[in-house]
Formats: structure tokens, C-alpha cells, sequence
């Protein structure tokens, strides 16, 4: 019985994603959200208390996945002891699946997000901020051991997060480059830069 | 007199833009906006159409400004023969001084630019394809000259064009990094990488 109210709680938040995805947040009902479902409007509400609490699980649900998937991630390529390459490569190949996996996220979170109320908007920047600092604490730690160069911690961290979520806009998953190639070449440019030797 | 028409027309645009940053597109009205810059309704109503061309009239101007400064940056710094790190920090901090200038035009992109009817969408995207494609094309013939190393030019591309636009939401003007040193911290990261020596 528990099982089955989180399958359905899981069945609702998938549904309203992808319909605040096609039609935006505002113009999406929790009517056409339980009729996709294949429930009652009443059974929707069993779940969540409105329209705004499903937004907000839909944020948490996809920021949390990052940070989560990122602290492993960070902390699997540490202990590997593999080269700084590799390792970088890892962590970038991780952030992108997990980034374009909730793809239509983005959307949400641009458009979206400012129907938050301001506490859990709040907690949604929060989550936001601790995949900035792990990131960051990261970099430090590789500067402090003279793997990386004293570049400002905080412009290479963006840098870094932002060639990542702005592939939102432009990767094409059923272009040339797989989700691996573009890792691979934004660990190569990161790592190594521009100039020829 | 015509001086002074488009003299109205300016101020009613940046009063838009002011209110669109914010309050939202949607929910500002063109009474909001004759009022601000002190005209009656119908004189604003002699200068646009309506919302929308006033909406499309923002995009337009912030885009085919960075188009054009980015087109004359990069021809100034090519014609210059100065050392290629001095080129690409002069480009960014162009591309820097252009989009924060614009500052608001970010939120109104995001969020905003979905209201306008396909075709003037249309027009404002291929001003972006125009920005990309001409700083793709700037690169790739710095490849061809065995200046910079034959990475993807798309990913390439796209992560010097994202770690700016990205800087909208981290970037404090208030903050001890000025706009130069961010430029000058992007352009060395990109030029020689994270990799210590």
C-alpha cells in the first residue's frame, strides 16, 4: 500500500513536469495533471495539497538529485587516485547526465520558479549554492595540492557549472557529439585551454 | 522634432525594460509604462504598436548591440597583432561591458521572450546563431593559424559564450572582482587551462 502512494506520488510529479514543460506552470491545471495520471482530481490532492507544493517537489526532487550525484561523484574520483584528467572527466560526464536527464527542469526553473513562495524558493537556492560550494571546495583542494593553478577559485567554478548548464541550449542529443564527446572536450578545454604548445 | 520622437521612443523602451525586469512582462501594462515616462497613453500608443512590438523592440536592440560590438571587437583586436591573450581579454570584456549593460535584458530573455508571436522569436534567435557564429568563426580561424589547439569549436564556442551569460546570475558589480578582473580571470582559464605546469 506505501509502495503504491509513492509510485503514484512519483506518477503525479512525472506527469506535471512534463506538462508544465509543454504548456508552462501557469497554464497547466492539476485537472489535466490527474487526467494523464489516469486519477481523480480528489486522489491528486491525496498527495499533494496544491499545485504549488508539486512545483516544489519537482525543484527539490532534481536539485537534490545533483548535489547528491555530485558529492559521490566528487568523492568516488578522490579516493580513485586516478589522473587529474580522468578524474575531471568523471565528474563532468556525472554532472551532464544528471543535468540532462531532468532536461525539462530547466525550463521550469527559469520560468517557473518565481511562483515559489520565497521560503522554498530559498530552499531551492540553497541546494543550488551547496552544488556551487562542493564544486568549489573540490577545485580548492586540487589548487592547495599544486594540481591546479591559483586561478580565482569562484570563476572557475561557474565557468565550469555554467559550459555545463548552458549545454541546455544548445547540445542536441541526436547530434554528432554524444553526452560523452562533449564531457571529454569540455575536461580537455578546461584542463588544458586554448593555446596551442 | 523627429530627434524627439525618437527621443519618447527611448524612454518609453527603457521604461519598459525597467518594468518588465521587475514586475514581468505579463504583468505590466502600457498605462504603467506611459506613466512612468510621463505621457498619456495614446502618445505611447503613436509610438508602438502595442506590448508586444515594445517587448520585440527591447530584444532587438539589446541583441544587435551585441552583434555589432562583438563584430567590432573582434575585427579591432584582429587588425591590432597584439599578442593573442591580450585579443581574447579585450573581446571578453567587450562581451562583458555589452550584456551587463543590459543587464535586465537577461531576466526578459528568459523569462519573457516566449510571448513573442514565432516570427519576431525568430528574429531575435538567428541575432544569437549571429553572436555564436561569428565568435565560432573568430576561433576557428585562430585554429587555422596554429594559434589554439583544434578543440570542438562548437563546445568551444559555447563554454566562453556560457561562462558570460552565466556571470548574470553569480556576478556582484558590488563585489571585490570587477568586471576587467573577471575578464581577465575568464581569458586566462580559457587560454592556458586549470592544469598546473
Amino acid at each position: 500500500m506505501k509502495e503504491d502512494r509513492k509510485n503514484t506520488a512519483a506518477e503525479i510529479l512525472k506527469a506535471a513536469r512534463q506538462l508544465f514543460y509543454e504548456k508552462s506552470y501557469e497554464a497547466a491545471s492539476t485537472r489535466e495533471i490527474s487526467a494523464r495520471v489516469g486519477i481523480s482530481k480528489a486522489a491528486l490532492y491525496h498527495h499533494f495539497r496544491n499545485k504549488e507544493e508539486i512545483l516544489f517537489r519537482i525543484c527539490l526532487e532534481a536539485a537534490d538529485e545533483l548535489v547528491d550525484n555530485m558529492r559521490r561523484a566528487i568523492a568516488r574520483n578522490v579516493a580513485s587516485g586516478k589522473p587529474l584528467k580522468e578524474q575531471l572527466t568523471d565528474i563532468l560526464i556525472e554532472y551532464l547526465r544528471t543535468y540532462l536527464k531532468n532536461e525539462n527542469f530547466n525550463k521550469i526553473l527559469f520560468h517557473d520558479m518565481e511562483y515559489l513562495p520565497e521560503d522554498k524558493r530559498r530552499i531551492i537556492l540553497d541546494k543550488e549554492k551547496e552544488n556551487v560550494h562542493q564544486l568549489r571546495a573540490f577545485l580548492i583542494s586540487l589548487m592547495d595540492q599544486g594540481a591546479i593553478r591559483r586561478i580565482n577559485p569562484t570563476v572557475m567554478t561557474f565557468s565550469l557549472i555554467s559550459s555545463l548548464h548552458w549545454l541546455y541550449f544548445w547540445y542536441n542529443p541526436k547530434g554528432p557529439l554524444s553526452l560523452e564527446d562533449v564531457a571529454q572536450e569540455i575536461a580537455d578545454l578546461f584542463l588544458h585551454g586554448m593555446l596551442a604548445r
